[in-house]
């Protein structure tokens, strides 16, 4: 266990910040809730934004970009938009600073105010969708399909590395149709491409589902999300797809002619993730010992270490493995470092969670073996040089499934059906996870149950069964489950 | 001539505006000089960025990211720094809104002003340097090569779409090294990169110089950049790289151990280059009939017209030939649209800049050729289907070659060398590009130029030889020429 690293059981949240910060994710910055990526952080969320740009522009999208600001009447126009973000916008009064007449530094201009404030986007519906009035006249406008990879701001007073900071970076897709049908078809098409991403990619078992109106995004007619569960117990929210209606249309009195020459509002959704699936992915899979991560999103996904140091003999098969595994697509890192000890190294590898640590020794060699010890579980084995590349690239597929099965065997293991209040609460309290369980299905019942336990309703799953019931809290009929968590 | 493009000898500055537009690279927003990138040309710009992240990466270069915002005092801790920025900063003062009591959509809450206001960046230095104090301790840590994407905001008064917007998209690296020769070599091989993307994928020759102490980067020992000439004859600054020796270390204290245990502050550089890459993209090789797009850079390099439209027998053939190019790694894109007739397909095309277009035709097919349109010199031939594939991508590099070489006459072309005042006026105001003249080296000689006739000194070339002369505007003794011109 490393000494730096706060382990899980004493203090859960303390461990993650403790990972992100000393694994190089992630810091904090001179500047309140705002944080710093860190290279190697940054590198795995390059991985990450690579990957669903590619599957972005494979379900025919394009990127685009939009100003960072927004004016502070475009928020007005959309009632439940506005409500939704008004209490969390950092707003931009002045356009000039000048020397402070007493001496000390610089000071605000009062001479160069602007007339109206601008709100540095928190998303971009409002500014969007005033553009998209220009680009949309006719049905062959349309479907629009835009994508912005963005950093946006919401004033968060409590924030933690990744997970709820006032930036963060993330994409939004912005899209424009002709009918509803089209519309739903696309939040369901961007939702399954979360899923995917997120079950293939993270290695991360996620739930598909519906948000109840309490929990929908301000201005949505449907809010679809994808669920996942932290080894705490607890949930995250890992994307969200909605279906806009023509909510923003009529905000921003976008019409088009249809076919048959009649004008109607354009339908439109809008999905995202963001940084915080670097948070999803650190406390889903990781250990006492640092960061594990996935073999497909790892910025190195093979380590090669000589021991017990970089004797020019070892660095040149080193060089000879490395240039073989780099020939089938894997990415290599070779250890040239004399300074430090192999068992620091160890330790620092595991830390930064590279799914394969290949121990060089000298007399391994002479045998025609290598140690090939993998992260997730910690086991350690003697493999023939010879076919090395074929073994590495079926030892990374095995670690990427068993990730997430591993995963998924906890989370399904984590979903629990009860059918009483006090069942209910009995299992936050001890076990934690998701609970499957009868909901009256009005906001106040919700609301009651979030005050009393902190729990909410995550989502209604998309394959939910009809079923008939009795909602835990009030008693009243139901006909349906829904599963309700804390969450972060 | 496309009727929707102003042409370039009636109004050259409209003929762009135009361009940017029509070409849909990009327009105005609703926010006062911010622009709106449209997918078009965001999809060049991608290409741009991916090529250049490519080139810093093989350089040793790692990505992260650092906050949107800036503590007012950090901007003043380098003198020279908050003298060059204070004047154009978006402030922010308050951190939320409220209803207005009034009843009028929302305002500004008193309630949440900021204790200290932040300042949208114009350029990361502080913040960054802010950071680099817990990062750097020992030689050990160095040197840090770290490059950020970001957008940034400098309040600008006359914009113009992609050369001056107050928001613009841009990369910015901030290097840290143990010694200044380290700084300055990285300084210079920074500037080799930019030099490279510019003529190779750009087909962009510059003029790789040094600035004088007026134009130097507001706290930089040396800015070194790279000047282009767009076809008006006007100069643009393509990117910049800033040896800023340990001005900003010191600002905010950032020491480090060297090998011999003492304690020094550590050598900076920054650099970057910006979305101003796309006007100067546009403007030096597009002509009255829209865009012309090196084939490097080009999102779509081919475009295939069945002609007289898309007929199934026709898009079999397209198809075949498209996957054919594909296989070649060309970029291809076929025409199936219905509607429209080939001139007006044409028209479209020339004035996206695709590169090459193919036209498809049933009788021409018959005879076993194809009809190849090049975009740059609008020449036309008839080429035999086979071994098509062979063809283009030779096309495509003799594209890629030619355009440089024409911009590149050109650019030779209008470097005069002057000796007299009289022969500097004349020359700026008929005949316009780079002037080589002698200059007495004093700041005050430079501004009475620029007061006089707008020229700046856009470099003092890197290989300029010593040559003894005297200053054209003073007469005073000079030891070398230094390039003036009229500039973006």
């Amino acid at each position: 266990m490393s000494k730096e690293i706060t382990s899980r059981a004493t203090d859960y949240s303390q461990w993650y910040i403790d990972l992100v910060r000393k694994a190089g994710l992630a810091d904090y910055s001179a500047v309140k809730g705002c944080m710093v990526i860190k290279p190697y952080g940054f590198a795995i969320w390059e991985n990450m934004r690579d990957t669903l740009d590619r599957m972005f522009k494979d379900t025919g999208h394009v990127n685009a970009y939009f100003p960072l600001f927004i004016p502070k009447s475009f928020l007005s126009r959309e009632a439940a938009h506005v409500e939704g973000f008004a209490k969390e916008c950092a707003v931009v009064t002045h356009y000039r600073l000048k020397n402070d007449p007493n001496g000390a530094g610089v000071v605000v201009d009062p001479e160069a105010k602007l007339e109206e404030e601008l709100i540095v986007r928190p998303t971009s519906e409002t500014i969007i969708w005033n553009t998209y009035k220009d680009w949309i006249q006719s049905y062959r406008d349309l479907p629009l399909l835009i994508n912005q990879w963005a950093n946006v701001v919401r004033w968060e007073m409590r924030t933690r590395l990744f997970l709820r900071t006032a930036e963060f970076l993330w994409q939004e897709g912005h899209t424009a149709h002709a009918t509803a049908e089209e519309a739903i078809e696309e939040t369901r098409r961007m939702l399954d491409v979360y899923a995917t991403f997120a079950e293939e990619w993270m290695a991360l078992p996620v739930v598909k589902g519906v948000k109840s109106a309490n929990e929908r995004f301000a201005g949505a007619e449907d809010t679809y999300c994808i669920e996942a569960l932290m080894q705490d117990g607890k949930a995250l929210q890992a994307g969200t797809s909605h279906f806009l209606g023509q909510n923003f249309a009529k905000a921003f009195d976008v019409q088009f002619s249809t076919k048959d020459n009649t004008l109607d509002y354009v339908w439109a959704t809008s999905w995202g993730v963001s940084t915080r699936l670097m948070g999803a992915l650190v406390m889903a899979h990781s250990d006492d010992d640092g960061l594990i991560i996935p073999p497909k999103l790892a910025p190195h996904q093979v380590v090669i270490v000589p021991i017990p140091k970089p004797l020019p003999e070892l660095q040149e098969v080193a060089s000879r493995i490395a240039d073989e595994l780099r020939a089938v697509g894997v990415r290599v890192k070779i250890d040239n470092d004399d300074q430090s000890r192999p068992g620091f190294k160890f330790a620092e590898y595991e830390k930064l969670g590279i799914p394969v640590r290949l121990g060089l020794g000298a007399r391994d060699l002479a045998n025609g073996t290598i140690e090939v010890a993998r992260r997730d579980t910690k086991e350690k084995s003697q493999v023939p040089v010879e076919g090395l590349a074929a073994y590495i690239t079926a030892l990374l597929d095995d670690i990427q499934r068993s990730m997430f099965e591993r995963a998924k065997a906890y989370r399904d293991d984590h979903i629990t059906r009860v059918d009483t209040w006090e069942e209910f609460v009995e299992t936050l309290d001890t076990k934690g996870g998701f609970i499957s369980a009868h909901w009256d299905g009005t906001p106040e019942t919700e609301d009651r149950i979030k005050d009393e336990t902190k729990a909410t309703i995550r989502c209604i799953p998309l394959d939910n069964p009809a079923e008939a019931g009795h909602c835990i809290r009030t008693g009243k009929p139901s006909t349906q489950r829904v599963l309700f968590a804390r969450a972060y």
